[in-house]
Parts: structure tokens; C-alpha cells; sequence
């Protein structure tokens, strides 16, 4: 049997570690293909690169590894993913791995997450996607307690598919894997940022702000994402391309637009 | 009464003539403030800016206005949104108005805008917010069949408010206003773009790409974005962030977990 075909990307960039474990990790599974920004690109959201040019570079093998095939991109990682669709591989792949995010991708931070948009944009294109994050933003996070349920959930998506216009985001907590109590699949929480600027003045004289912020957790449910996180669990949102609130359009019916 | 306050903003950037007529039409259902980016921010996606500085300049009060007040913001249109609120203004809006986009945002473009992400920001901060979109990319772009139309969803939306964790995604075909049917409340049509990429060799011998692609309508609905837009009404999208694809969570209960 044909050895799947299994695109890698992430947001941090080609050289990030968590993209790195899970080349490694995808490569137990099938034959792997890297195509990710050549820069860190977090908090990109789905952005796509219109008004400028793109570049690629076919990167040499590393030593650590056995002889997949690497790309890396000037654009972000909505880019990657298109590029490496169109222009990069000669077939589909059978699915789409997006991570591991260095930070967590969770409740609101899916919106601004670039790791989801690559997988977003895989999914777009009807392709299986999964976006992996860490609850750990340190770039020598341990992401050693993460594989084997990152294993599970992408050869379970291989034998089972992932329900159609579906992508899943899958975090993972800091926790060392003896208190890790397994997957569960959850809605997304509901939550924000409270935004805090902080404001600061450059020698030139100007002022300008750094964004900075307070994560708000606004739900008291127990299927949601930042439970499951919180209780030691995996936690699995599928997530859609389809924004339409559905229940909101009988509403807006009623609205009045005269004349 | 206390006149409701508009923060206006875009991602067509402050110049834009799109912004410049919604500023006119939104100084006539109340005071308007205007916190939009200073350079083009399109297909920027729901983009943050988390490792950069951001800057913001009250600019000159435009000489066809009558003294609104403005600022300009180095960021991406999330970024002018969360700059408004937590720093520019003194009170929260009444309502955030996003465009008029130079181009279209119906069906899957949603996922790619700048416009509707500054919507959408301000949405998650609990303010009520609509983007506007007309479907002319060009920048001398004729708005003035879609202002008695815009002027009427605002109207609706300070009276009636907007369903909690929605907000509107309006666009306006390009037509003259007599052949405009009304306004159509619908879902986001399926639909995808089929990239191609144009490959070049820049003067140094470096390969390099520009994205370019083709609409693909995948969706034969009459309920759609799409279909209202081409049958000559503008359409109404409501847009959620909670992004949980609820239909699939059974499905995905029964993947197997072992050990």
C-alpha cells in the first residue's frame, strides 16, 4: 500500500521545534513534505500575501532527519499552504498537519492563530487539516508528552477522514504525560482579551505602543476547550469555514428596510 | 438624547474613498470617530500585531468633513480596533462600521478580510459591528447607489442591536441603483479560489511568485450570499467567531483513543 502523503507547516517557522517533533512524529506515518515560512509568523491570522511577491527555497535536508522533502516560503502560512498545493507538490497530499504551535491556539485564539489558518486553508481546499498547539510559549518547550496522542488523533483522521468543511484544533497542556488524562473533544470556549497598550515614547521623540493583554475567560461550561485544558484533557474543537450563524438569520428577517 | 457613537474604520487604509464615504453617510446618524490603518492592510485576514511596535497619529480634520475626529495606526485593521477601544476613545461605541471594502467579501473571501476582521475584533469586544463591502475592486469605485442601503442596516442595527456574538457581513453588487432589488439576509455561499501562480525570475536570477487565482462558486443555494448578489440584491451574512463546528462533535466521539 501507498505510504500517505502528509504536508507539514506551522506559523514559527521552518526551523521551530515544535515543527521539527512533528516532522519526526508524521514520519512513523507516511512520506512528509515541509513547506513553512521562512520567519515566524504568529498571530498572522489568515492573511495572504496580495500586493507582494512570494519566495521559495528548497532546503536541504537536515541531519537529524531522513530525507524528506523541505520547502520554505517568504509568505505566511495561509501562502505556505496554497504554494505548496499549487505549485510544490505533485499530488494531493491525504492530510494536512499544522504545528506544533509554540503557545496555545484555543478558545478566541484560533481567530488570530496563523497554525489554524494553514489549516484552515488546507481544509478550504478539501484536504483533512489539524492544527497541533502547546500551552507552552517557550521555544524549548518539552514536547515530549505531546506524541504519542498527536499519533492517535492524525491516524485516526487518516482511517476515518474528518467530516467535510471541518478542520480540527487540537492544544495540548503543559503537563508532564503521567497527569495527562486523555483526548476529548469540546466546543470553543467563549473568551477575550483584555487588551492592555502599552505606551512608550522612541528616542526620535514619538509615541507608540506595544500590545499586550489579559486572557478573559467567559464561559463556566465543561465542554468547552479551556476546561478540558485545564483538567488535564487534550482538548479537540472541530472548527469550520462556514462563519454563517445560522440561528441568527430568522432574526435579521425581521428586520425593517423600508423604501 | 445622546447621540450614538460610530468608530469607523477599514482596511483599504484612512484615504480610501470607500472609508471617506462611509465617514459621510455615518455623520448623519451620529458622531463619528475614525481609527483606520495608514497604508492598505487587504487580505490581511483577523493579523495582530504581537512582535512590532505599533504607531498612531491623530491626523488634520479632512477639509469635505466637519470635524470628526481621526487617527491613523501603523497595524492591521484588528490592530486599529483594539487600539480604539482600549486607547483612542473615551467611551465604547455604539457601533463599529468597517469598509466600504474596494472589493468583495461574500462567501469565502470572508475568511481573508481585513475588513470584516476589524468587525469581527470589535464584535468580540461585545460592540455591534457590520463590514461593508462593495463588489468593485476598482479605486475609483462608484458607492453612490449604496448609501440610502447603508444608511438602513446601521439604522437597524443601533435600533434593534445585533444578535450576541454575530456580526454583519453586507456586501453591495455593482450596479446602478435602479436595477438594486433590495437587501437579502443569507448564508455564506460555498466556494473556494483555484490559485495559480505565476512564476518569475527576478533581474537577480531568483525565482519568485505572484498569487493570482480564479472565484470557484461550489454552491447552487438560492439562500446564498452569492446567488442574492448576483440576482441583484445586497447581501446580508450573519458572521459568528465562535468557530465550533457543533455537528461534528458527535462524529468525532466516536474516533477510538486507545490506550
Amino acid at each position: 500500500m501507498k505510504k500517505p502523503l502528509i504536508l507539514v507547516t506551522n506559523d514559527d517557522g521552518i526551523t521551530a521545534p515544535g515543527l521539527r517533533t512533528l516532522v519526526m512524529l508524521m514520519k512513523t506515518l507516511g512520506d512528509v513534505i515541509v513547506v513553512a515560512p521562512d520567519s515566524p509568523q504568529s498571530g498572522m491570522g489568515h492573511a495572504i500575501t496580495l500586493d507582494s511577491t512570494l519566495y521559495s527555497k528548497k532546503m536541504k535536508t537536515n541531519t537529524d532527519d531522513t530525507g524528506n522533502e523541505e520547502y520554505s516560503c517568504s509568505g505566511t502560512p495561509a501562502d505556505c499552504v496554497k504554494l505548496a498545493l499549487q505549485e510544490l507538490l505533485d499530488r494531493k497530499p491525504d492530510i494536512c498537519v499544522s504545528g506544533i504551535n509554540h503557545g496555545s491556539n484555543s478558545s478566541i485564539n484560533v481567530i488570530y492563530s496563523g497554525t489554524m489558518s494553514a489549516a484552515i486553508e488546507a481544509g478550504i481546499e478539501g484536504i483533512p487539516a489539524i492544527g497541533f498547539s502547546l500551552c507552552d510559549y517557550n521555544w524549548d518547550a518539552d514536547f515530549s508528552h505531546a506524541g504519542s496522542f498527536i499519533t492517535k488523533i492524525v491516524t485516526q483522521a487518516l482511517t476515518n477522514g474528518i467530516p467535510k468543511g471541518v478542520v480540527l484544533n487540537v492544544n495540548i497542556p503543559k503537563l508532564e504525560k503521567k497527569y495527562l488524562k486523555g483526548i476529548k473533544i469540546c466546543r470553543q470556549a467563549k473568551a477575550n482579551w483584555k487588551e492592555k497598550f502599552d505606551k512608550r515614547i522612541s528616542p526620535m521623540g514619538k509615541d507608540y505602543y506595544w500590545l499586550t493583554g489579559k486572557f478573559e475567560l467567559l464561559d463556566k461550561g465543561e465542554d468547552t476547550d479551556e476546561w478540558a485544558l485545564a483538567n488535564g484533557f487534550i482538548s479537540v474543537v472541530p472548527t469550520q469555514f462556514d462563519l454563517t450563524a445560522h440561528h441568527a438569520i430568522q432574526e435579521l428577517n425581521s428586520w425593517v428596510f423600508r423604501g
